[in-house]
């Protein structure tokens, strides 16, 4: 069996947990499987070497990042490796070039455009634990590139997919997806699996387990990703896979409280044709990511606009709408809003979830100012000061607590 | 004018270091003389990850080794051209891989084979300032090595060397090499110039700022090196360069203190043909570095042999002299020596040089246990508490305090 085993910044933050890190592979590598092992920075070390880069400039050169944020991995992975060897494992450490990961140009962003898996596959066929330094690759002009946040998962999704592995386990400190968070309802289940699409959904769940990029290219590559936590490696995390190996399917998988979002209204604006879409196209041109969208038609004819946008795009966002100040009534934003969504595979064949949830909210006394729904997720967008009593009595009413 | 720059540990061991360098370099780099900057670790960064590994193994792996202590180049190389990008030059950080340094396999203390200056030649044509991580290359499994003790300026010699460049400046802490160790004797003189090979010769002033292997390349590569320092980059340094270029040769141009000697007596050895040979190839054997050697044959026939070693070779030498016990009456060790040489290109034309130091040595009542000379440098063994007036002696006897 060969695995891809990831270690994020807090799991390898101390030389006392990169010790244990190599237990953990140690126990792996004694059951006769074959590993690769990609690391992040130390954690801290990422934001120590940004900040110095900020101390000489607020805009420092890309490039110059990459090679100075690309050390912390290779750091990590050398340490890791001389673990391992003197623990008597015939062990590796590879850059990100080195383990053949080439990328386009787009310093501190790169997209892995191909993986040549020569090298690591050498060395696994001769006995090596390899031992990656995540987060990095080269581009054609064979400098270093980093693949921006989230990339050490990326790097560990994308050398799974290439070397055709079993496996992609992804340790932190948090031992897998929960059905929500359990710092708002303490019941919170530990689920067992879960789908690609189901993950995505529930992202906000995940985020600091997971990035949504690497669950999407996991679901490309077909790779069963597995959530876990170097700190309680004994316990079973959750596996993310594709829907077809998820035998039973939940009706409702987990509840999600998404608070970095923003709710924008622009009323009675002039029914110009198109007025909507021109808002639209000019959000997307400044890269802010419209979430949902309600539009109202009243009987005067005129249209009210209500959608979200993440709250770190707020004063773009402020800028664009400036320019429609004319068109409309009256432009506002509410900051005090969460969005709560309920997902669920089983969405898809049973009728009355979303009735379910509405009434349960009702019932609490909570107003739904926007619904969206897609197939296996259905989000509402309500006061911020009510959040956690809705996300409560939908985890209570859909039966996740049991 | 082409420049090769090189800034040693101290010289970028904050972020404060830093900028002071970028602000030396701009000053050089608005003389329109083109440039190319060697850069060392940050100071203590290369200790720490040193003791990192030390703390997972006391042998760590070697290739790890190299993997681990790279980075902390690369790190201060990124700075400094980001520092440099925000005063509004044009530069670029490069590993040793990608400034073409090519080494041999031997990790840890890798030779340069070759570079292949390709991509810095066409980064200055471009009008770049190429700030290039010291100290590491790779090899020709495309792994990264490095250099060893020193290696930062080795890549700067050779870099120098390779793209025919006019100047290597190499910057420490230190404005350049004196005529003694001023801590010794205050009266010391700065020397404005000096051969390699006096400075070959002179190694132990030069330790702190300029390794003899270094030097070496100098010379083989007819690199003009400066020794400045980054603290007083007003003041000139000393430069290092070929004899012929000396205009005025000093008799003497510097007294060295050596206390890192251990002297070495072993006597009435049985007068079997060879003896003396075989003692010192078998410490060749072990790669400890014989120095001066005085052998005496007695009426008796036997002989007694004295001869130094450094003193971090003391225990692997014991054990070779054990096994020669047997042939001798008695070995003995001294620690408590110094060894004070007399430098000088003009010793190869004046007579009396010699004599001059002995009477000087004797007036100040001190006995010479061993003498060894050669074209350039007198050098005699003396009891160490009585070396500091030893060389003050010297120092006046040839008038270097004026």
């Amino acid at each position: 069996m060969l695995r891809v085993l990831k270690f994020g910044g807090t799991s390898v933050g101390s030389l006392d947990r990169i010790s244990n890190v190599a237990n953990i592979i140690k126990k792996q590598k004694d059951q006769n499987d074959d590993l690769v092992v990609v690391v992040s920075a130390m954690s801290g070390e990422t934001n120590k070497l940004l900040a110095y880069a900020k101390h000489f400039s607020s805009t420092p050169n890309k490039k110059d990042v990459d090679m100075l944020l690309s050390s912390g991995e290779r750091v990590t992975s050398a340490l890791l490796s001389i673990a391992l060897n003197e623990m008597g494992y015939k062990t590796i450490s590879m850059s990100g070039a080195q383990a053949g990961i080439k990328t386009d140009d787009d310093y501190t962003f790169a997209k892995i455009e191909s993986i040549d898996t020569t090298n690591i596959k050498n060395c696994i066929k001769d006995g090596y634990i390899v031992v990656v330094a995540g987060f990095q690759g080269k581009n054609i002009s064979n400098n270093v590139t980093t693949l921006g946040r989230g990339g050490s998962d990326l790097t560990a999704v994308a050398l799974c997919g290439s070397l055709d592995a079993d496996i992609c386990e992804i340790y932190t400190d948090v031992d897998g997806i929960y059905t929500t968070d359990p710092r708002v309802v303490p019941t919170a289940k530990k689920l067992n699996q879960i789908s690609y699409d189901e993950m995505l959904e529930l992202s906000s769940l995940g985020a600091k387990v997971l990035q949504n990029r690497s669950v999407e290219m996991a679901k490309k590559l077909n790779v069963k990703l597995v959530s876990r936590s170097s700190f309680t490696p004994d316990v079973c995390g959750t596996t993310i896979t594709k829907e077809e190996n998820i035998v039973e399917k939940p009706i409702v998988s987990g509840i999600a409280l998404d608070d970095n979002q923003v709710r924008v209204g622009i009323y009675k604006v002039i029914d110009k044709p198109g007025i909507a879409g021109s808002i639209f196209s000019k959000l997307a041109d400044e890269d802010i990511n419209v979430d949902m969208i309600v539009q109202t038609v009243g009987v005067d004819g005129l249209t009210d606009l209500d959608f979200t946008v993440p709250i770190d795009d707020l004063i773009k966002t402020k800028k664009v709408m400036d320019s429609f100040k004319d068109s409309s009534e009256n432009i506002d934003y509410n900051e005090h809003i969460t969005k709560v969504s309920i997902v669920g595979l089983g969405m898809k064949s049973h009728a009355g979830i979303a009735s379910k949830a509405f009434s349960a909210i009702a019932n609490e006394g909570i107003n739904i100012r926007i619904i969206s729904t897609s197939e296996i997720k259905i989000s509402m967008i309500i006061d911020k000061d009510k959040s956690k009593r809705a996300v409560k009595a939908l985890h209570s009413v859909y039966g996740l607590d049991k």
